[in-house]
């Protein structure tokens, strides 16, 4: 065992723990509470499995999952920047820069620059595997806003039109789930769950 | 679009939502609140990334992540069950089997049969991939309870030997995994976290 190694290892696997307790604008589907984005990084992470056949371009799963899972670790950091917040989306990449370069960094050479890599591609939307990984991360708050009775959009008094900007870049990473997400928004709407 | 594909594979989507409120008996690091199985189940799949190289066996990261991912959707119906809790695991089997038949189900034929079959794969610890992915399953609530000061061994009067009748099995999947983990049991015991 190369003990040196499996330290740093494990130290960054328990750094990210703090990952449980940061909280997002998302209820969980029954309404009992706000998810935080371990949860959310672990739903996403089905959704990739379960949906991948929907991408508009053949994706390696397994690269989907593994930017999945690490995409929101800079949040330990950073924060939560809920998407509709102007202002602090302002902020929020340099914030999130400097939170990847402390937290990936606790990791072994090797492996800090692999998963700092496919975050910068993440975020970038530069690649198939990135953008059908961002399509689902845009995808999987509206399902469970629309499902928990948007009880977060009418909280934050969100429009269609942000609603549109936020979320039709994701026909882009799968045009089948961007039609079924437009048919959500569209009855969120005439609901009044989202202002017109 | 094949509407009525994607709509088994939300509504399967949507239900797995509530392994976010399935309790375990394992705090966070910091001893803040007690774990859910779906933020376990997030941990679990980033340390198997992390952890791979440790494996006694090369293993197939996609499958050990995919069977990760999907481990504990059973709680969803049959709850968490403490693995020192006697009485709850003579039963674990069957009403495990139960929740699968019926969660499982709820996506389209084809990947119910692959999701079912993974998970009875981990179960019956059947394959490199399934006892790597044990092993993890067995190293992070061990993990997480020595950083979080033991409470919850504590607070369960757990004792030596039935730690090590847990966690021993972990070194069939890595040998440097229960060297470690071994580490972290002798110095619980000898801080009394764990009885002799």
């Amino acid at each position: 065992m190369n003990l040196k190694r499996l330290s740093r290892q494990i130290e960054f696997l328990v750094e990210i723990d703090r990952l449980k307790n940061i909280i997002r604008q998302n209820l969980l589907v029954d309404g009992s509470k706000q998810e935080n984005s371990a949860e959310h990084s672990w739903h996403l992470a089905v959704l990739a499995i379960v949906l991948a056949e929907h991408a508009k371009a053949p994706v390696n799963l397994l690269r989907v999952l593994k930017m999945i899972l690490v995409h929101d670790l800079v949040e330990i950091d950073a924060g939560d920047t809920y998407c509709y917040d102007v202002e602090g989306n302002k902020s929020k990449l340099e914030r999130e820069k400097k939170a990847a370069d402390r937290i990936f960094s606790l990791l072994p050479g090797d492996q800090a620059a692999e998963l700092r890599s496919l975050w910068d591609e993440f975020e970038a939307r530069q690649s198939v595997d990135a953008i059908f990984a961002s399509s689902l991360d845009r995808f999987h708050p509206l399902l469970n806003n629309f499902r928990s009775g948007g009880i977060m959009w009418r909280r934050h008094g969100i429009k269609k039109g942000q609603v549109y900007e936020r979320n039709s870049p994701m026909e882009e990473g799968s045009p089948a789930l961007w039609e079924y997400a437009e048919s959500l928004i569209k009855e969120a709407v005439s609901n009044g769950w989202i202002g017109e």
